[in-house]
């Protein structure tokens, strides 16, 4: 089956997820019958392209390679790459399914939660790897595509492609979700990881953090906390049947946390890890985000450096947890590629 | 969706998933539009029991707990409690999924195999908890399945319901998996982590696993990585695409671990781990199973206890690791049931 999809955001989440459509076009058609179409792309610097003839990914990529801009694809007449606003193209082009990768604004989720809702609203299944959207509107969101027959997911909007909500849809269906605890925000980890392997204080590892692309110019998203709070909102309001706001979530970084800390901690036989938890008691969802010190055994100790990890309390189950990346242009890209998979096994 | 069910075996797996389709039944219809009937269940020990009309759960759960057989469960008619051979019954039910939860004969796959292939050929969904079957003829299996448009399923037969398959036919779709590892057998990481937190020797430490009802009377499928060889067979196959055989496996247990072969990789970093390996290499796949010192900071290395864990290599979500229980009552009754949800879903 062909699906028709749309781009707004062309970064670098919606590069990777364009190559690999591209290049595992071959296996993805053998494996589940699945075939894309790329027939519009939006991206706020890089222009406009609807093109319903299909969009050639290695020609766009090469172009968005080179620095150019969408008006430099080299098959489009002028009418394809006209500038439009994500919300005209949503209205112009026949995509079934709309991929929204623009930049968390973690405040208001907007732009994003209004280009979402239109395509909703034009019966287009949407995925996202934004955690606005998805943070603070799940509910409106959701009630909206299940009114309209259709799909909203946000599998890269926690963890990335690591498949938090695949993982508890089909492996896990059936359970009652208790609880979750996780390790949601890579920077930090990292930056507690170095901290404890190569006895580095906080500035420094943040420091290091920032050189090798783990951390931004301004870190305060990471390191206080509040990435790790739009995630756990998400997982009280998805998973724990919660209906939390960002404020309703006690947050404390690890911006206060010494050197002096951790090896207190350690030789303790502790470990301090920055800790997204939520859980439901009677119908109560509750959630918080703290640095926590976890004795060894913990499953969520073990999980260094840049990685994310969820451990999952299940009525049937017990304590399921998942570890992988929490970051990546192929990992984010991928978790876009799972989402409109799952809305063609449907 | 109602679905007509037939359990072949109903010792603890059975009672497990009797369970749980009972109690869980008003939250599966409401979640899910899911409705089970138990129309048939067949035990070596405790006879037959075929009712179309749908056996009453909480009833035939009460006459076995009291250690009786079929035959004295309160509804049926003589002829309904007939002792049958399970081949019988699978020719004389309605049952549209078959669900067998018999022994492991690891040598033969039998009788399983046979039953499992009658039932495929007779147009039943099969799902089992048995890892015979899926370990020596995997293919052969599956090919009839295809060519009748029926699944086969085996969630519980390798980690019990911690969902390795579901993961990677939902989360990971898309993904090809170059190689696997995984902590596979529950009763040989106990031992090797009471041998490592408690400085015990092997014999003590195997004599607690006993006691602890971790361990078998002989316990020497699971010490000598018979059972986590079955299990890495079966991932091999289904996978990574191999041809394995289970003679094709180079295996060593635990039994040969001393307390100071523990000590004295705990003093260099490590730890010692039964490891169950495969890998795809160019088309060529190859498995082991062998106690190997992992480096603390490999994610397997923190899974304690009777845990086990499987860490994926991807090609475009790198490593993803999932760590839950690996035994239990209720948790391989939830691994039919999921298999079951998967054939709901389709």
């Amino acid at each position: 089956m062909e699906h028709r999809i749309g781009l707004i955001g062309c970064g670098t989440v919606g590069q990777g997820l364009l190559g690999i459509l591209h290049e595992k076009r071959d296996f993805l058609r053998d494996a589940f019958g699945f075939e894309a179409k790329v027939v519009a792309i939006t991206d706020k610097i890089k222009g406009t392209l609807i093109a319903p003839e299909g969009i050639d990914i290695p020609a766009v990529l090469a172009v968005l390679g080179q620095g150019k801009g969408l008006a430099d694809y080299p098959k489009a007449t002028p009418a394809q790459v006209e500038p439009l606003d994500p919300l005209d193209m949503i209205e112009r082009t026949d995509a079934g399914i709309i991929a929204e990768m623009t930049y968390t604004d973690i405040k208001t989720g907007e732009p994003a939660t209004s280009y979402i809702k239109k395509a909703l609203r034009l019966g287009k299944h949407v995925v996202t790897s934004n955690k606005g959207p998805a943070a603070l509107h799940y509910r409106d969101i959701q009630d909206l595509a299940r009114k309209n027959g259709l799909q909203f997911r946000f599998e890269g909007a926690v963890m990335s492609g690591t498949p938090v909500f695949h993982l508890v849809e089909c492996g896990l269906a059936g359970n009652t979700i208790r609880e979750v605890k996780g390790i949601l925000n890579g920077t930090t980890n990292f930056i507690l990881t170095r901290m404890e392997t190569e006895g580095m204080d906080y500035g420094p590892a943040l420091a290091l953090a920032k050189k090798l692309g783990y951390a931004e110019a301004d870190p305060t998203a990471d390191v206080e906390g509040f990435d790790a709070l739009a995630k756990i909102v998400i997982l009280s309001n998805v998973l724990l049947g919660g209906a939390l706001k960002t404020t309703d979530v006690p947050c404390k970084g690890i911006s206060a946390i010494t050197k002096a800390d951790v090896e207190a901690a350690k030789a303790a036989g502790f470990r301090y890890k920055l800790i997204a938890h939520a859980k439901n008691e009677g119908g109560i969802v509750t959630a918080n985000v703290s640095p926590q010190k976890l004795p060894l055994a913990d499953p969520l100790a073990g999980v260094m450096g840049a990685h994310n990890a969820l451990s999952l309390e299940t009525d049937l189950m017990g304590n399921v947890t998942i570890q992988g990346a929490g970051a990546g242009k192929v990992e984010t890209g991928f978790a876009i590629l799972s989402d409109i998979l799952a809305i063609h096994r449907c």
